[in-house]
């Protein structure tokens, strides 16, 4: 198992590896050619930034049993998902900002997230692992009251698009068998989320497989998996942690923004 | 006014300016410094891609007031928004694909599309100017029996992110005041759209300005204006022209697919 990660250090982006708390600096293609560069980064050198740059972030709805009954809504026959713009990542101790002008419930929403590896097109289920590079954990970051604030529109991709509401990270883990843990979410150390991953609807290689029929995967690309029981919403000053056995620990500080 | 092109030609793709039909080619960046080359190429002796590789698509429901009064539904507040996954993008010429397995209803819907030239982010009305670059034509075609299949959750970024189901171009217009003219839509040679774009809801200027405050914009990225009334379904073998005074004809296809 490796687990790979993106960081600044000395005005710099890299890419590499954790080993402890140390980075192992890499260069080439974190999804081709990787390369040790030789150059080792002592932890508290660096900062780390999104574990990778999605192009798009396909975010799915209703995918834990769990959820779906706790909601009164009937699993579904296929993935329904919304897609959350690129543009809204930011990587682990990175903060989220209080988008301009809102003033509603900003939800955590922990979700694991499959993190693509090669361009994935009408690909069957038992081919799914191929394509996958690792694993990374997802705050799924909402601003609620803009979900619903139109009753002709659900407002999916706006309400979790906003810059910063798609952290991503520590890092992604190759190697990783998601099915037998469980993501925890903390708020300011205390439990709120506690859930088996073995329990969602479409598990990753179902999804990745019926994604790719529906839109081509490109390596990077992240599907968020949906989140089970549990979400909440943050005030100002609060610190989310996602937590996964075998990834590790996202955290993000909820500040007034922007 | 200018006209932007990508193409592609004796196995590379390059980008230039259109004059008549001949391209000039150009080297740098579209959306920097961009310089000619010296080489031009004939009509006929290369194939137009799609005029920009946006990093998103965003794209409008509910925005133009015809269409608002003939669906019934009030104007909105703030512009409504999905995100229509760039994976999905072919220029024009190109042909669209049915999607694998899908037998269901495929809706043209002609509109404008504003061309970001610059990274931009919580931006006043009066300066969204200098952040458009141009203008294109988008046909945002929809798997309509995909959009509302699952009663719980509108499909709006699946049921438009299928591949091929992002059509842009033919060229990006600079310098374009789109407030003037109108779009139409044909069919196999039958007008099916003819609105004035006058009729927007939300216009250009403001529709960059209020986005920008929502996420960040950054070059290339692409604002699908929405569309009015007359969308209607089509048949493999009907082409699609969706036409705009300045911009030009952007011409696609449906074949069977994938």
């Amino acid at each position: 198992m490796s687990h790979w990660i993106r960081f600044r250090t000395e005005g710099r982006e890299c890419f590499g590896t954790l080993r402890g708390g140390e980075a192992l600096e890499h260069e080439g293609d974190m999804f081709g050619e990787a390369r040790p560069t030789g150059r080792t980064h002592a932890a508290g050198s660096f900062a780390l930034l999104s574990p990778c740059v999605p192009g798009k972030i396909v975010a799915l709805w209703n995918n834990f049993h769990a959820l779906a009954s706790k909601l009164g809504k009937p699993v579904p026959a296929h993935p329904p998902f919304f897609i959350k713009s690129s543009s809204s990542v930011i990587g682990c101790d990175e903060p989220i900002r209080r988008p301009a002008g809102y003033t509603g419930k900003i939800v955590f929403e922990g979700e694991l997230g499959i993190v693509i590896g090669k361009t994935c097109r009408h690909i069957g289920v038992s081919e799914a692992a191929r394509f996958i590079f690792g694993y990374t954990c997802v705050n799924d970051v909402t601003a609620m009251d803009v979900l619903f604030e139109n009753p002709d529109f659900a407002q999916w991709s706006r309400a979790k698009s906003f810059d910063t509401f798609g952290c991503l990270g520590p890092a992604i883990a190759t190697g990783l068998d998601p099915g037998g843990v469980n993501l925890v979410t903390r708020v300011d150390g205390s439990e709120r989320q506690n859930y088996p991953l073995m329990d969602m609807v479409f598990a990753p290689h179902e999804l990745v497989s019926r994604i790719s029929h529906d839109l081509t995967l490109l390596p990077g690309d992240v599907i968020a998996c949906g989140t089970s029981i549990g979400v909440g919403s943050i005030k100002e000053g609060a610190t989310v942690e996602i937590s996964i056995d075998g990834i590790g620990t996202l955290r993000n500080k909820l500040v007034a923004g922007p």
